[in-house]
């Protein structure tokens, strides 16, 4: 999507450094635009680590493009030791954040596409066409979210005559978390790129925010209309007719429909059921869980650092600061993220098509998943 | 309530200088406890317009002891100068948040009052003698919700054998918010002062974080267990059964049960319906609308500074800074409350007794305002 007018994906190859990935320093976004230059896999390995990448697509493609650098990288002198190295590399890469099923997935992908040459050369080639074509996979698939949910907000728009359909969303499922649109994004940057009038409802997404840092930042860069609020906001407006569709992405959904994501997540599902507005989850299937039957039961939810509770980070006279907003004596829960039931769940928009939140239409979407 | 371990009030006469109020600044809080001194009519509509004291019973209070300071302050030479400045000033009271129904409320009690006597000095002693009460029938009346309240936790307490109960309370309706106990925190210190362990989930409560900032210092200068969540965080500890009982304040309820309080409060009681949880809210009579039928269509929910929402605030090496958490070009709505419909409200805890959330039951305890 643009970023200051021009189009830019999340990582790429620098096209006059061919050996040189680039990314978005994350971590800097609202307050400052910043590319990364990454050359060697310690570079990767930190900017996955250090949240300069997150979101799960995104983290993906930098494992693959990590696994690039390692094949520049590596001894080249015997095919052992280039591929001891590389191994090395992708574990390396892999322990930056054991819980994010995409890192690995790429790594051993990579992994097993390299092995299929003899030559150093042609193996570095491999890694550098599987990358493209992970990255180019990323991009793809949520374009295609995004072809098939725009139909949601046209409908909208034709019901309202042409008049705004205001979206809520939470979290960053956007452009920033995958390669390029996003997921619960792609159906907006669609919309509006089809002319259709569209208005984003950006919840900040305490604690860490990443709606009011993120999502509001990727939407202003391409044009897209849009208002931040508190998380505690969307109720209100959905009682009161200001939200026509509520779109989220999602961190593991169950083949039966439950959506976990975001922490905050539930009690938006909650009041769109309550006001009858319909609220979609948008996913890559890689993120469906195809073992797991109860979701609210079975998905293990992370306790994480009480400091993004009690530290709160912005601008203070052209510095980025932290500050306590909390009082020193109190304790403090954090829990990553929630579950929202699939009797909740309108429906799930894939990249092959919009089904509803249950076992049926989920497997009659991806049949090869059936048992 | 105790601070320091000492007991104070929110506002109270200095005894060793009469002409003296004192309140609490809560601007500061939870990073300082400092005490300011109220002498002239313009410090006591300073501290109500920018916040020094905030809360309906407190408001009241302080719009009761500004009078008394207007009565001090006031031209003695004549009847007519006095009540002439009185009436001013207490206008200039009522200007100072218009919307505040607890202060046009005191500062006409106090008129009407004084204006029974002939003699200025006696005027004076009314003005004082009229304070006190306004202050001591606010302590009062939490007081009762408290030992109405407790039956509640008492009731948890016991069937889950003595074992923690866990309440969740939003915003701050604390003694902060009133001269002394609250009204949604006055069960958990009448539960604590009766021995039963009681613990409590503190909402942050965006965007003014009067949660975190309040809520979670005067539970933790009393010596009450408690954490400090993110709003979002309520949904999935009521879908674990972390939650026990949810109470909350109102800055207005229908005659019907309709709720409206700080934003956010209604998707608390979306989540307590959905998992079970009984959810109360806690609430003076005073906080009654006796003519509105239905709140979610008829309050009037304002619309506030976008700055509570852009700008956050917080310590940092000592000092109290504001720092800005969202991109620049962003724009931001900020709506201040939201109205739970009565059929989520598991009931009323006033300060005549517990009672549900529909008219036949408020109006079985409130007789004398059938109509």
């Amino acid at each position: 999507m643009n970023v200051h007018g021009k189009h830019y994906r999340t990582i790429w190859v620098d096209p006059q450094r061919p050996e040189v990935v680039q990314v978005i320093d994350q971590r800097l976004l609202p307050f400052e635009f910043k590319i990364l230059d990454l050359t060697t896999v310690a570079e990767f390995a930190y900017a996955i680590k250090e949240m300069v990448v997150r979101g799960a697509g995104l983290i993906g493609a930098t494992a693959a493009y990590g696994m690039y650098c390692a094949a520049l990288t590596a001894p080249h002198y015997s095919r052992e030791a280039f591929l001891a190295a590389i191994r090395a590399d992708g574990d390396r890469l892999i322990a930056t954040r054991p819980t994010a099923i995409n890192l690995a997935w790429a790594v051993e992908r990579q992994w097993t596409a390299m092995q299929t040459s003899n030559d150093i050369e042609e193996m570095i080639q491999i890694a550098f066409t599987t990358a493209q074509q992970i990255a180019d996979e990323d991009a793809d698939f949520c374009r295609r979210i995004g072809e098939h949910g725009v139909s949601l907000i046209e409908a909208i728009s034709q019901r309202k005559g042409g008049e705004t359909v205001n979206v809520l969303t939470h979290c960053n499922a956007g452009w920033l978390a995958f390669v390029d649109y996003g997921s619960a994004t792609a159906p907006i940057y669609a919309a509006h790129d089809r002319g259709l009038k569209v208005h984003v409802w950006v919840d900040e997404t305490r604690p860490r925010n990443q709606g009011a840092r993120l999502t509001a930042w990727e939407l202003g860069q391409h044009g897209i209309d849009h208002h931040v609020i508190v998380d505690n906001a969307g109720g209100h407006l959905m009682q009161h007719g200001m939200v026509d569709l509520v779109i989220v992405g999602s961190d593991r959904t169950t083949y039966t429909g439950d959506v976990a994501n975001k922490i905050g997540t539930y009690l938006k599902a909650l009041a769109a059921h309550d006001n009858n507005v319909p609220f979609y989850a948008a996913l890559p299937s890689s993120t469906f869980d195809w073992q797991m039957r109860d979701g609210v039961r079975e998905i293990p939810i992370e306790q994480r650092n009480p400091a993004e509770v009690t530290i709160m980070s912005g601008l203070h006279n052209g510095d980025v600061l932290d500050v306590q907003i909390t009082p020193p004596d109190s304790s403090v829960g954090n829990y990553g993220f929630d579950v929202t039931p699939a009797r909740l769940v309108t429906g799930l928009i894939t990249e092959r098509g919009i089904c509803a939140a249950n076992e049926h239409d989920v497997l009659t979407l991806y049949p090869e998943k059936k048992a």
